[in-house]
């Protein structure tokens, strides 16, 4: 029925050594079909269980062929690298099990909570910021746009939509989790509106400025403008003094979607990229990808106070029997149960200081720098756009990118992504792990040119 | 900028083993205000880093203060205890840090959660379920939501709500997940129709007809019937097989959330709670309850595949690039990033099997009877309900049951909830910890006696 974790806990110790050690020694690996792996793997769960050594010896294999994000090979996503004191403050938020949502069950980790709410709202200019911690960026956007709604047409939590066409407004580069949002909040898909951006993935605020005007002249209700600041593909931000002005005059809600930039905020280089961004009325930003903290570690912030409670807080005496909501947070979260995302991100700051992150942030900016001199040296690579931040987009001669990066995975070479810029794919290389070494980058192009000429890529399979 | 895990790993040994330690002496704490947290450590966090070996001794202060949620003075909530070989796979999770959304990049693991929705979808009769695990039971209840009323109005995840009021209807008794998720998905609370509920905490179907009738006259649109298996109070179980025939005749969307009582599916003398689940369009189902995995573990399943993907999936071509979109679970989960929530439910369900959930169930319902029995030998306190499954309410002579929990808590004894039963304070005990010994239940009785008689029962500040 159980296990103790005191006798558990030796086979976690060499579970997690045993990976390391792999990782270590084979970085990346030769992406395996499922048929494969369930021919490998004694995956089926029984009538009767197995001894826990068996499964122990089960998750040795699981871990072997689990695809490896933290290692120096991987480039795939808006994470990677390992921080240990991260990884720390994870594992004791698993073992301890406290549920979020009151200060009666949750105790100091909802000082923690409170206490990081405040520090990354004050780093975004805020006075006295609300904000709860969600199952990540897309989630954070979602309820940005639930009070952004709910403030435009104040009886709609209680009486549902009057059918009046909500509008949305995002850039053509933005994440997809604005549609997503505007599709489960009722919105509507069809309400989001893509403005235009520059050459270098901004919106244009005098496009925003139309598309605003048609829809007030067409009857259409405007509720939010959504700022990005790092976009997915360029890494680009959004100018947000000017769409704040925007916001303001139009008395629309202003959402800043950090999620990938936000945590630029720490080095002085990019500070001039979140001007305005105190006149926001919510912001995202993820810790779990540029702060190096695992999945998922994702806040909502607030400008005022009281706006979360407000549009997420319903009353349940069973749950809310003590302290006042300010300590419980259950109040304002989407979840009822909630995980423990805040001790890893605690563990790992209180570590490396504000300036720990500065120094990550320059260490990644300085990899995307040699980078892009290597694709400005090398004849066969052209890059497609200046880095905004740590996004380095270009294409490779003779080979399309998308065809390009998924030879690089099923060769076992490297784990990274393609995007379309202009309707081309290119190669996307971000660097989120600050330990990578200068040869690794170097190695990479090397294998990327080398699998470009050996031909024969393999069809992309969407 | 970084901590080595493997030099850091010696340190989690210690704070683990450390806390566990301090957990078997200490295992309720007397709770401390925030103020008094705040005196004691030092959680401030600075512009400068600490060296790691000092936060190692500030998080063994923090455990320290830690409201204790495994240990067996804890009632409070519907999950409780802790099985070491859910905590080994939940470590390894944060360890790999593989996000979710693509085989690319979690391979094995999506296999793994394949696996578990097919497993978990067989135990309630589904054929070829789909499904996908989210950050809650609220949030698989909001999924179920979106799904149903997108069937219901086919356009409106393109076009958004058209106006009409579309209606939900779940039993007085239900989870507040139902109205937040109305609220939040542009619905409206006003629109959530709470059902009646038979003496025993069951929807009355009669009432549920009436309803949809009365709906139906008014030109509402009629979205979903919420069935609860496993009220949060009574542990009620709602009749689904006469819920499944009204759904079918109305062809109204039926989700069932089973949030908590979905792993009594395992022990057969619960299995007639369960005759006509595998009718239900949708089920929420939360492992991290009644199953011991830590939190989150919630799974929203679906009968018909394709539901989810039809209503969740968005294009985004710089993150689904290859395989097929059943081999990518982002196109059918709520978030983009998603933590890896199902190596810590196969390591455990692997290891104890089926078998073991059902002795687990049989403890858990055996400690129950055993409590019941207390209370009805025992003057002082009074049986409000009989229990249906786990919840045991009972009143306590001479003492209001909420300021008497307070109380509980306050002076370091146990944690345990109260709740409203015909509006009046009931103390709700439940058992969800298997390792829980007898002379447990027998000392909490005597410390909650031993507090109603010496009286001075603090104020609820709620």
């Amino acid at each position: 029925m159980h296990v103790e974790l005191s006798e558990a806990l030796p086979a976690l110790v060499a579970l997690i050594e045993g990976h390391l050690l792999r990782e270590r020694v084979e970085p990346v690996r030769t992406p395996l079909s499922p048929e494969a792996l369930l021919e490998r793997l004694d995956l089926a769960l029984g009538e009767q269980g197995v001894p826990f050594g068996d499964v122990v010896e089960q998750l040795h294999e699981v871990l072997a062929v689990t695809p490896t994000t933290a290692s120096d090979h991987f480039f795939n996503q808006l994470f990677g690298g390992r921080d240990g004191a991260a990884v720390v403050g994870e594992a004791l938020a698993g073992v301890l099990n406290n549920s979020m949502y009151t200060y009666k069950v949750a105790g100091v980790h909802v000082l923690i909570e409170l206490l990081l709410v405040k520090r990354m709202g004050a780093l975004m200019g805020y006075d006295e910021p609300e904000g709860v911690f969600t199952p990540g960026g897309s989630l954070s956007n979602l309820a940005g746009m639930v009070m952004a709604r709910n403030e435009a047409v104040p009886d709609l939590m209680d009486r549902g939509s009057d059918g009046r066409a909500l509008r949305i407004y995002t850039s053509a580069d933005s994440h997809y989790s604005i549609r997503k949002a505007a599709s489960m909040l009722g919105i509507g898909r069809d309400n989001v509106v893509k403005v235009a951006v520059d050459e270098r993935g901004r919106m244009v605020p005098e496009a925003l400025t139309k598309a605003i005007a048609a829809d007030r002249a067409a009857g259409h209700v405007p509720v939010m403008i959504n700022a990005t600041a790092g976009t997915t593909v360029l890494g680009a931000f959004d100018p947000l003094e000017p769409l704040a002005d925007l916001a303001q005059r139009e008395g629309i809600w202003l959402h800043v979607d950090a999620a990938y930039g936000g945590s630029m905020v720490f080095h002085p280089d990019f500070r001039a990229h979140f001007a305005g961004i105190s006149r926001a009325d919510s912001i995202t930003w993820d810790a779990h990808k540029m702060m190096g903290v695992p999945l998922t570690c994702s806040v909502v912030l607030v400008r005022h106070k009281g706006h979360l409670t407000k549009h997420f807080n319903e009353t349940a005496d069973y749950l809310f029997q003590d302290d006042t909501d300010d300590l419980n947070p259950g109040t304002r979260s989407l979840q009822c149960g909630r995980r423990n995302d805040v001790l890893k991100l605690w563990t790992a700051w209180k570590t490396h200081g504000d300036e720990g992150y500065r120094r990550r942030v320059q260490v990644l900016r300085d990899n995307t720098l040699y980078a892009r001199e290597i694709v400005e040296r090398e004849p066969r690579l052209e890059l497609v756009r200046e880095p905004e931040s740590l996004n380095l987009c270009f294409k490779v001669g003779g080979a399309r990118a998308d065809k390009l990066c998924t030879a690089m995975n099923r060769r076992g070479r490297a784990m990274v992504g393609h995007a379309f810029v202009d309707g081309e794919p290119v190669v996307r290389l971000v660097f989120l792990d600050p330990t990578l070494p200068r040869e690794r980058i170097d190695a990479f192009f090397e294998a990327l040119l080398l699998t470009a000429e050996e031909g024969e890529l393999p069809e992309v399979s969407r």
